[in-house]
């Protein structure tokens, strides 16, 4: 599971959400403008949470309401996420979520029933808070479900049970809040904090992320 | 800041604080071998958790008491917390502690004013426990003279906070628990969370630890 909820992972569920066809996460700008013309696709990004120069869009979720990206192919690279995917992208299954798909993702990944890698894009290779906090979140809602044995769980869900009575507070205190405040988007990240808003899997398939299939087993 | 609290940097300033001359931090088996039959020198140290064959000591606090390094230069080496001083030794300076330094450490570290990495040795590259707890200990209390600006700070200062009401309970669910209690060393564990043992702040000079000058300017 790649996590990087402000904003790629929370970004490409709204996508999908809004009836995107796909989502293909790509790790250079390069990449993303060899898209550029071609029929029904959107180009969409950031570097330092600011909107590429020649792109569509940039990475806020809310760019992609609105029927914009309904039938059409999304091409997006972040700073981090799209990195991460990328990194995990050999392994058996690759998921993707935030906040806004919680309860869907989870869902998932205990029906799955496999071992599972949570993987926080952090921030220029470093650990962030947010990307932590989701993580901590998830594991204190599967980890019946699962063997859970590794500190960096153990400290990702003391810091969510630390957080989760006024999140907003608590990630008001890191550092990519500051760096986000700084390009006015308290929007977006109040946005990337809420719970429950769409039942969307995104999982890669072929290089895209597609809406997993929603068949019964996923029903818990 | 080199930090490996379980125990390989407790059992340094134990050593020192017993009189030994210097601890010399070595990377590998081999190299502390290399000492063998030198006059005076003392080898010591553990592979996972366990004394090495063919050394004198492993790498038990108690094993440095009653009077066995005074006088002697002490050659360790351990699974993390050599390894780790042995990457920060081109560092500007070198400093090393526990909660049995404590207090000595902070002061130090204050009365030297400088910019400070603390660095976790962790499990074999992966995060632990003890040595964040540890570092957001250092951190909450020596945060008003510094500028503290990461979030793997702020994480450590809340799993310190959460821990400092019962550390040893805190600390029986890291894995380093497990793994050491196995090896029936929980009196090792709860000696190396006791603070303020000692007023030794040992620190790097020519490729070994030896206790820092206390001048004034460290008693603030």
């Amino acid at each position: 599971m790649v996590i990087d909820v402000l904003r790629a992972t929370t970004t490409m569920c709204v996508a999908l959400d809004q009836g995107a066809d796909k989502v293909i996460p790509v790790d250079t700008i390069e990449e993303c403008l060899a898209f550029t013309g071609k029929e029904n696709y959107i180009l969409a990004g950031e570097r330092n949470g600011r909107k590429v120069e020649g792109f569509h869009f940039g990475n806020s979720p809310f760019e992609f309401m609105d029927g914009v990206v309904k039938g059409k192919t999304l091409v997006l690279t972040t700073t981090n996420g799209t990195r991460a995917i990328k990194m995990a992208e050999h392994s058996y299954q690759v998921v993707i979520g935030g906040f806004l798909n919680f309860t869907a993702l989870t869902r998932w990944i205990v029906a799955e029933g496999r071992d599972t890698l949570l993987l926080c894009s952090g921030w220029r290779n470093k650990f962030n808070l947010e990307d932590t906090v989701f993580a901590g979140a998830i594991i204190h809602h599967i980890k019946e479900y699962f063997l859970v044995d590794s500190d960096s769980a153990f400290a990702a869900e003391k810091l969510y049970l630390n957080s989760r009575r006024n999140m907003f507070h608590f990630m008001k205190q890191s550092s990519h809040y500051r760096r986000l405040a700084h390009l006015g988007v308290i929007n977006d990240i109040k946005y990337c904090l809420r719970p429950d808003l769409t039942t969307i899997v995104p999982v890669l398939k072929n290089g895209a992320l597609v809406n997993a299939d929603h068949d019964k087993k996923h029903r818990i």
